[in-house]
Parts: C-alpha cells; structure tokens; sequence
C-alpha cells in the first residue's frame, strides 16, 4: 500500500463510533460542574481505570485484535500483521485523567489508535507489519507522582522498580496499586515488559490555543520541547511599612519584582516560542502593613531548541543575583527534562497523511509532556494533534468537535498504513 | 517657672527606677523566646492588663498622685495643680501590647508620665496646671480590633457604643469584656468619660531606624502621617505553562508586576518621606506550571502630608489601569486615615526641652498609629520618640537602653512643667 492513500481504509474510519466511545468513556467517572461542563476524574490502576479498560477490551475483541497486558500494566490491542515476527507501529496514549480532568486528553489517542483498528477490520486490510494499540499506565501523575511511569517501564528509560515506593494521597504504594491492579486483570494475556517498536505514533488533543487560533486541522509535531523548573527565594528584612524609610528597607517584593523584570528581559523571544511562566509568588510575613520579610517565586521555562533552553536556564542564577537591590536570592532547579526531537520518519508520515487527505496542518512542538517523550529515544516517533476549544485541557471545559477528533483518527490511520507497509 | 529649666524636678527623675519599673511590668505577660529575646502578650481587658494597672496604681498611689478610671477604662493618675480648676496637662500612652510584643510600645509612654509625678513629688514642684497621667485601653487592636479605642471614646472621635459589637477571638464581646473589667476595678475612683485637655504630649519608642541611624536622642514628633490602604485584584485567565505561547496569555503575574512597577514610579520621593509598601501578594491557582489567573495584591501608603497623601492615592487607579497590558483590575480602598498634624504648640515645647537639656533631637513625623493621632482634633497635642535598636517593634527583639529611656522621661518632665506653668 506503500506511496498511495489507502482511500477504502481511511474511509472506515467512523466519526460517530469514536465520538459515541469518547463519550462512553467520559461516563466512567465522568462529573458535571456546576458551569455545565462535564469533567472526568479517572485515577490511574482504580477501579473506574479498570472499568474503562473492560469497555475498551470488549470493542478491541469484538474488532478482532487480541489484548494483553505487561507487567507495568500497559495494555496492548494487537492487529496481526502480514509478517508477525515484525516489529509492530505502535500507536496510543492512556486512559487515566487529572482529578478535575476532561474528556479528551489521553483516552483520545487510545480510542484514535482503535478506530485505526476498526478500520483495518472493517476494510479487511492487512498491512505487513502488526499495528499494535497502547494505553499507557498513569500517563498523568494526578494520583502517582511523576507520570508516564508506564512508558518510562516499558522503555527502560527507568527500572519499573524505581516507581515502586510512590504513595498515592492515600498512603497506598505504587508496587501495591499495580499488583493488585494485575491481580484482577488475571484473566487477560500477559507480555513481557518492552520491546523496540518499528514506529510509535501518539494522537492527542493539542492542550494548547494554536490549532484552533490558525483554523488548521491538525498538527505535525516535531518533537517534545524541553522544560527546567527554578524555584528563586529572594531574602530581605521585615519591617514597619509606616515607619520603615524605603532607602533602608530590604524588601524582598520589591526585588523579587526586579528579578522577575530582568528575567522577562532574558526570556524574551520575538517568535514566541519560549515559554516563561512564573506561576507561583509567595510571601512572608504577607500582612499588608510589614514590608516583606521573603518572597518565593517559581519559574517553568520549557523550549523546543536545547541550544536555547541549556543558555537561557543557566543564565537565571545570575540575571536575579544582578537585579537585586538590597536582598540575597538563592536558585534552585528543581526539574530538568531537555527537549525530545522527534526526527523526520514520524513526522514526515503524518504531514505526508495529512496532505494526501486534503487537511490542514502545521508543524510544531508539544508544549506538554507526554508518553511519546519517552518513546522517542527507543524508534522513530511522532505525534498527532487535534485542536481543542480554546486550548483549554486538563479542565472539565475541555473539548473537541467530533468532526475534529475523526479528523485526526483519520491522519492516524492513514500514517500507520504507510509505516506498516504493504504486505 | 516660665521660661527657664526645672533642673531640680528634671534631676528628680530615675533613671534606674524607670528602667526597674519597666523590667517589672515585662514581666507581667512577659515570655522569652528561643532566640533569647523577652517579649510581652498582655491584651488589653485582661487578668494580666489589671495585674500591670495594679502594680502602676501602687507606684502613683506611693508617690501621692490620685487614681481614677472612666467608662471606657481608660485609667488616670493625677498630679494636682496649683489652680485643680484648670484643664490638666495630659500625658500617657498604652499599656497593652501585640501578641508577640515587645516591652517598651507603650508602656514605656505611661512609666515615663509616671516618672513626671516621681520628679514632681519628690522636688516637691507643684505646677499650675494638674498633671494627669492616662493609660488608654486597647491601643493595639491585637485582641479587639481596631485599637485606639479608649482615646477613641475619651475623644469623642466615635460614640463608645461604636466598638461594643466587637469580638475578640474566643467570640467575647468588647463590651462584655469592658463591664467586667470596670467590675473587677469598682474599687476605684470613676470620672466621667473625657475632657478638653490643657495639651496631650505622649512619649513612645520610635519604631523605626532614623534616631539610632543619626546619633540622636529624641525625635520632636511633628503629627502622625496619613494612611491610605488598597486592594488591588488583576483577573487574567489561567493557562498551560507549556503550551499557552506568551503573546496569547493573560498572565495576571505579569500585570500585577507591571502595575506595581508603575506605581514605584507614581510614589518616587526623592525626600524618603512617602511610605510605599506592597506587603501581601497572593496567586490564584499559584501552581508553578500554570499561568496565575488572579493576583490579589495590598497597598500601604503613607505620608505626613495630605498635599501628597491625596494626589498620590487617587492616582492608583489609573495608574494600575494604564500598567495593565491584557488583565482587569479592580482597586480597592480598604481604610482612609488622613495626617494628623501636631501644630506648633506641643512640639516647640518638646523641642525647647530638649535643647535646654542638650540633647540632640530631629522633627519626624510618626509613621505609626498613636493614641495622640485622636486627640490632636481636640488639644494641642505632640509626642516624644525615644530610639530603640534598629527600629525594631511589635517583637520580641524591641530594646531601648536605660538612659534613651530617660532622655526621654527627663524631656518629658521639662516639656510639661513649661505646658503646666508655674503656679
């Protein structure tokens, strides 16, 4: 099937079957606001994780892909390929939600990934490599903190014992959670942990305005931008605001705001492709007649080019230390994850997909982290992005047309025919 | 005894019994800290405010002064005059303390008056005018705010009905609280509440730097700098820190800090009179990877004079307004008090005193709140600072030496024998 669309397969793709199973899925802890938004709450290894992943193992069954699951709990959808010993593209993304959580972000490119599969079976197309679907375990972190502790096991990125001691809110042990969690998925295939796939391809929700801003269909993303988490505490000297004469004071909102002034100056970038955010200030004493005594303030700094974010991060210690006046500033990095680049294989395939079905895409890099960052050093890897309502994610106002969501199921199937190749 | 100094009665106060005084009532609510430091909580309407009245009613009695208390609690020690028909010159302060207090914020102003009577009796001076020495209730607002409301009452500034409605933190009432203390003191003499004194001249520790930072021994206090304090609330919109490209964002972090750099400006005052502060800044959802949707920041501005206190408030708004690049804001002015200015009358008094001592004195106006800033409408009215180390008040570190104390005592003496007159 190798350089022509696979016109009968993509036209298989159903937009009203996806909407109706990303509307199922939403019921499985899904909630309203008081707004009128319907949010999802779906904790990674809980009981409701386990309801969705029944609902999706049923639809992926009665498709005729066979399922197992690995010992990070990762569950597979497979479509057998025409030559089975190959390595298979991998497509996916997972199913748990942040606690005030929406009804796209992760379930998406799972049922995205299954629709690649109902279209396969429903056109009976049998591409020569096996195209095999990921829900990626607790992808979020909302209830074991970090994340991605799924695609971080099956890559080795991390020994899946490293994530062994996270306690949940309650007090319950990840090694606990995931034990139980396969304890009552006894029933289904288990798979040894990992593998190197031929390709890994990830479908989501942008999480992010410009899609729909630039009125594109889709986006080619061409990799996961680096982010370096500060967090600066500026020392000063509480005193009496009604006493206290400014030209002796040492007061730390007033250096904090310089500090944070001559970073805007050092992060400032014309094409607006870095992002700077100081999202947290804190102060003490914080009573409004006492000049502060400390001020803690953090800084995200995320950026696509590590030629970029190496320079900019290092220079933070001493842009604040410069623009003190009267108080001491401490710095610390308190996160580093330098830039994944997605290569051209992946990419090229979803620009080329998106192209021969006639929609709009540009190229650009994920503001967020997701599984794909960890894939990315294993096999070619890309990511597919679909636009949501005014950026908003991770928020019960999340949300995508389904015109939208069948748009990028579409690209999706269109670039795994091509990677899988022609029997 | 017009026009000269008192020598003999100056000479009369103690140095060491003021110190001693001062020592004994620290040690009525007094606790040490684990820095070492001793520090004072005795609210007012206490066991422990009664206990220090009643140790300060043996002193007076003992040195042959009359004791009475108004309705508001206010308590009075009077050093009769050669005419008793006259308006008395009034001196005192507070006796109440901060939770966290110090030893020296008031109380220091009544065992200086005290020391006047001790001179008096013990040079058997008799002035023309009586001599009263008042302890006004609550002055510090730490258990029924707002404070000042003893000289408040004596004032008429407001009806004493005004503060019965007040309830300290256990949910007493401060008129529940008032009628029993004035049940526990029924064996004292009563007066009825206020009078037109002849002058009020308060003595107090600084509670800022510039005495000790200048070598000098007493402050001529000038009037009581006007207040004015605002809220300000900048509401942008929250956003993904990674993926929110900084042109599209309304950053309330980054509005707040334009706002306030903006206002820096508006309060530039090259003299270091103008008191500026922004003590308190919160941030909505204050999550170091979310751009803050709201910033609610406090604005403290002071100055001595209405003819900059006036213009330099009223400007807020527009100022905050015009600094805005994407957020609202709203302003907020939470409570108005205007400069009081002491006149000529008590401060040439004190500072007549002080050069006839030869003790080096500056004018300033007070940055604090005072009792004095209430009955300056009534009388003329000044005050006396005294240095206290590195401007430190309202904790526990709060030090005047011996002989600052009296200084000030001695400056206290001289100014109200000239005020009370010669018989």
């Amino acid at each position: 099937m190798d350089g022509v669309t696979a016109p009968n397969v993509v036209a298989a793709v159903s937009e009203s079957r996806l909407w109706d199973r990303l509307m199922a899925m939403a019921r499985i802890g899904g909630f309203a606001t008081p707004e009128g938004d319907q949010g999802v709450n779906r904790p990674c290894l809980s009981a409701l994780d386990r309801e969705a992943r029944r609902l999706l193992i049923g639809w992926a069954e009665a498709a005729g892909a066979s399922v197992s699951v690995d010992p990070a709990a990762n569950l597979f959808l497979r479509w057998e390929g025409a030559d089975p010993s190959l390595a298979p593209v991998l497509t996916g993304s997972h199913m748990d939600s942040q606690p005030q959580g929406g009804r796209f972000d992760g379930i998406y490119g799972v049922l995205a990934g299954l629709e690649v599969i109902e279209a396969l079976a429903a056109s009976g197309a049998r591409p020569h490599r096996p195209v095999e679907v990921v829900a990626w375990t607790n992808e979020e972190g909302g209830r074991f903190a970090p994340g991605c502790t799924g695609s971080m096991s099956f890559t080795g990125f991390k020994p899946m014992s490293a994530f062994d001691g996270i306690v949940d809110a309650d007090g319950v042990r990840y090694a606990d959670a995931l034990a139980q969690h396969l304890a009552e998925e006894a029933d289904l295939a288990r798979r040894p942990l990992g593998y190197v796939p031929h390709a890994f391809i990830e479908a989501h929700i942008e999480q992010g305005p410009r899609l729909e801003a630039e009125g594109q269909d889709v986006a080619v993303v061409t990799g996961i931008q680096g982010s370096r988490w500060f967090t600066v505490t500026v020392e000063g000297r509480t005193d009496h605001a009604g006493t206290a004469p400014l030209s002796l004071r040492k007061d730390a909102v007033q250096d904090a705001l310089r500090a944070i002034t001559a970073l805007n100056v050092l992060m400032h970038d014309p094409s607006d492709v870095l992002r700077f955010t100081v999202g947290s200030v804190t102060v003490e004493p914080g009573t409004s007649n006492s000049v502060a005594r400390r001020v803690v303030f953090t800084i995200d700094l995320r950026h696509p080019d590590e030629g970029v974010l190496r320079p900019r991060g290092d220079a933070i210690p001493g842009v604040v230390q410069a623009a003190l006046r009267t108080c001491t500033a401490r710095v610390h990095e308190r996160f580093t994850a330098w830039p994944a680049d997605f290569g051209p294989t992946v990419p090229e395939a979803v620009a080329r997909a998106a192209a021969a079905l006639g929609l709009k895409a540009i190229r650009l890099p994920s503001g967020a982290f997701h599984d794909a960052q960890f894939l990315a050093p294993v096999c070619p890897t890309g990511m597919i992005f679909i636009p949501c309502r005014n950026g908003v994610s991770h928020h019960p106002g999340e949300y995508a047309e389904p015109a939208q969501c069948a748009n990028g199921a579409r690209v999706l199937t269109e670039a795994i025919i091509k990677l899988a190749g022609r029997p």
